[in-house]
């Protein structure tokens, strides 16, 4: 069995197979990193989407209807600031403001986000580490036929309706990965990138200059598990966005996004038939139930992943 | 009957004598000058307690039982930030914290504070001008066994319990007026010193350089309300303060603070007994039903205090 697996994971449904992980494994085993592309100032406050996705969900405070934000939450202090002419499009309720604050607080102070971020989850009964790629800022912007976005305007104002023409990560180029991740990648056997969003959720961690690298570099065994089941994505605009931008939506799509990163690539049941054609891209497949809709599928998952991962191992390579 | 009228008012005790006045004069003919050496920032946040209860007063979202806050106003943010280890002693509500992020957002842009004020009074619906005495910081701080104190820290933190052997308004010597504080008062034909606590509440906004003298010189009639009835502060640590700073805390006291700066002090009837004792300090004494329990007490101390200035300005004088 691994002795140390990495995550790499966006929001909701990489939040699902963190859980997954965490619930069949020690929190010291794992390493989880996040993704913070999407973060955005909002009323003066720095927002981290995916990361406290990540976080309430291993602090079991989510909203499991939505995914995202916390259970049970209001929306007060929002509706005041809509009272006051703000603009109010980004859902964040009263809990959230809390945090917002209290990480804005220390930001402002010049802490180091992963920091910041690391006791956030620890004061929140977090054991499993969530890591930042980068301390520095990155901002996924998407181009649009309205013009180029930041990603919460795309994603939360627009509804991911607009067709993304083009994606960038701003700040990438000159960003630092932090010790932290380049450690847990230095120390993992296992690297999985959950079933998140290819381009706009894996795809600014791995543009983290010195990430990419040290997954190519790592011994460890790499998967992938397709966010694309049955050409549609389970959630989010995975699937238009792969196709706007000139890939199939289809695991297959996702497939050759991740040929030469990993060595296996997880598809859904739904899509066994593919399983052959998909394996000269020089990849292993790997057929599982990959839609996470209870706590118990995402258990079964995370248990069925690492008892492949396992034998694959033990074959010294992937069968 | 007075054509502009200016009320000097501090948090609680003041709003109610505010809107008392709201409640009978148009709007156009009443400016408020609150207090903003109480501000202090938390979590990052700029709070403006003083300057909130008279916006929330007279937008009619207060917390009529407390006298502070807004109504059915809810803890959330303020309990996650408690889960992440903050000191949460300043009890600020989620509604609250909508508006101290408004307000610091706006201030981290550069906007003068008494723009920022005017514009969240106006957008919840107040019509009253609250206008703040200085755009520049002024802080109060407390002399006490433990040492110098934050206003708030005093207040809130240690409930008024440890003795102030001393006060001082850090950043009032430099602060300037606003145009609109000297405006309204160089307009003025009644000012009104409202019940509040003349040391903390009234003294920092006298403090401010130019407002102290312009009400010297303004031809306006000039009162002062005793926050003090039978030797008690109706609310707060006026008393208290009054006797450890070497006054008498009573009526007197608090007289003899104001005289020179008002024609009239006004006391309430239970402290009839020393009007006579009281003239002798030179300022005329007018007794009248001070405590304001209900909106039709706080109106009738205004229609009171309007027609008793207005037969004092038709005499040419102070009855």
């Amino acid at each position: 069995m691994a002795e140390h697996i990495v995550i790499l994971a966006g929001g909701v449904g990489g939040a699902k197979l963190v859980q997954g992980f965490a619930d069949i494994c020690p929190p010291k085993r794992l390493s989880v990193v996040g993704n913070v592309a999407d973060d955005w100032e909002f009323h003066g406050l720095w927002v981290s989407p995916d990361i406290d996705t990540l976080t309430y969900t291993l602090a079991g405070l989510i909203d499991e209807q939505k995914g995202w934000g916390v259970r049970e939450e209001s929306f007060r202090a929002l509706g005041l600031l809509n009272r006051l002419g703000k603009e109010t499009w980004m859902q964040l309720g009263d809990q959230d403001f809390g945090l917002h604050i209290y990480r804005t607080e220390r930001r402002r102070k010049g802490e180091r986000p992963s920091v910041i971020a690391r006791e956030i989850a620890e004061r929140l009964g977090v054991r499993v580490p969530i890591l930042l790629p980068t301390d520095d800022p990155v901002h996924t912007r998407v181009q649009t036929p309205a013009g180029w976005l930041a990603f919460q305007e795309y994603f939360v104002r627009e509804r991911c309706a607009p067709p993304v023409h083009d994606v960038r990560f701003d700040g990438a180029e000159r960003a630092t990965a932090t010790p932290e991740v380049l450690g847990a990648l230095d120390r993992a056997d296992l690297i999985v990138i959950a079933p998140s969003n290819p381009i706009v959720s894996i795809g600014p961690i791995l543009a983290v200059p010195g990430i990419r690298r040290a997954i190519e570099r790592s011994r460890a065994l790499k998967l992938a598990i397709s966010p694309i089941v049955g050409g549609r994505a389970i959630k989010g605009p995975a699937a238009e966005m792969l196709r706007t931008l000139g890939h199939t939506a289809d695991a297959r799509g996702v497939a050759k996004l991740y040929a030469g990163l990993v060595d296996a690539f997880v598809i859904d049941e739904v899509d066994r038939s593919e399983a052959a054609a998909l394996s000269a891209l020089g990849l292993s497949i790997w057929v599982e139930q990959t839609v996470m809709r209870t706590r118990e599928e995402k258990c079964h998952l995370a248990e069925r992943l690492l008892k492949r991962a396992s034998l694959a191992t033990k074959d010294q390579g992937v069968a």
